[in-house]
């Protein structure tokens, strides 16, 4: 495990934003997510494909995850994901103890990071101008979608 | 969406498992589940192939959530489970508001029901023997698959 933390909460997010880029391209709802080692080292990337899919399981946080393949703990692991993950997400990474969790932002919508945190999750979460645009304009143009999404 | 409950949480077990026992002849983690509506009308079934896709992402109930397909919203529909879902699977029930959950046992692991309980969900925590049964053997024979399953 080791304590030596490199990776750089504002590189990881570029990953996400990525992802959740080309989700909005290709229809979707625009979320993306990747998983790290606390060194900073891309284990799986992915994004929201209900859409895409047609199946509501995979959110971002699911689908890299997914990505990332069967692992014996996630202890020493970074999620970054564009969005505060949904309590999904959320007891995803608080069942496979995720050790930290970086949140592009947290304005649009707010999830279960609060109480990641009050679990030892270590959270950081930026409050990234592009990311919250990517939802504010997806949010506008499909609210029918966001709200199935979402479960409300 | 009705009053009528009309499901009876001991018929829709056997759905749940069914599910786990192929799993377990499947050499796979021995849980299933599926996804009812309110009056007993089965919207997906599934169980955890952790080991038979290689994918740490399909649990019991995600599986049968994605069988499921994609719904407007699920406070009408009943979860049921052989065993206590971990906090992965119950963040899902959260998240999309699944208005019931049944449980064939939570003996061998318990999950988040109780936090889903104070939440709003209506939990049937049945004392299935049989569901029980599978859990204890499977832990008995792989107690490393087991802990990976649960990111212990």
């Amino acid at each position: 495990m080791g304590n030596s933390t490199r990776y750089d909460p504002r590189t990881v997010l570029e990953t996400a934003l990525e992802q959740a880029v080309a989700g909005r391209d290709e229809g979707g709802v625009p979320i993306g997510a990747a998983l790290f080692t606390l060194e900073g080292e891309l284990l799986g990337a992915g994004r929201n494909r209900r859409v895409q899919q047609q199946d509501p399981s995979v959110h971002a946080e699911t689908d890299a995850f997914r990505a990332a393949g069967r692992r014996r703990h996630y202890r020493d692991t970074v999620m970054v994901t564009t969005l505060s993950p949904c309590w999904y997400c959320s007891g995803l990474a608080r069942q496979f103890r995720i050790g930290h969790l970086v949140i592009g932002e947290s304005t649009t919508f707010t999830g279960g990071h609060d109480w990641l945190a009050e679990h030892g999750t270590v959270v950081t979460v930026l409050d990234d101008a592009r990311c919250r645009d990517l939802m504010t304009e997806f949010i506008a143009r499909s609210p029918e979608l966001w709200l199935e999404d979402i479960g409300e």
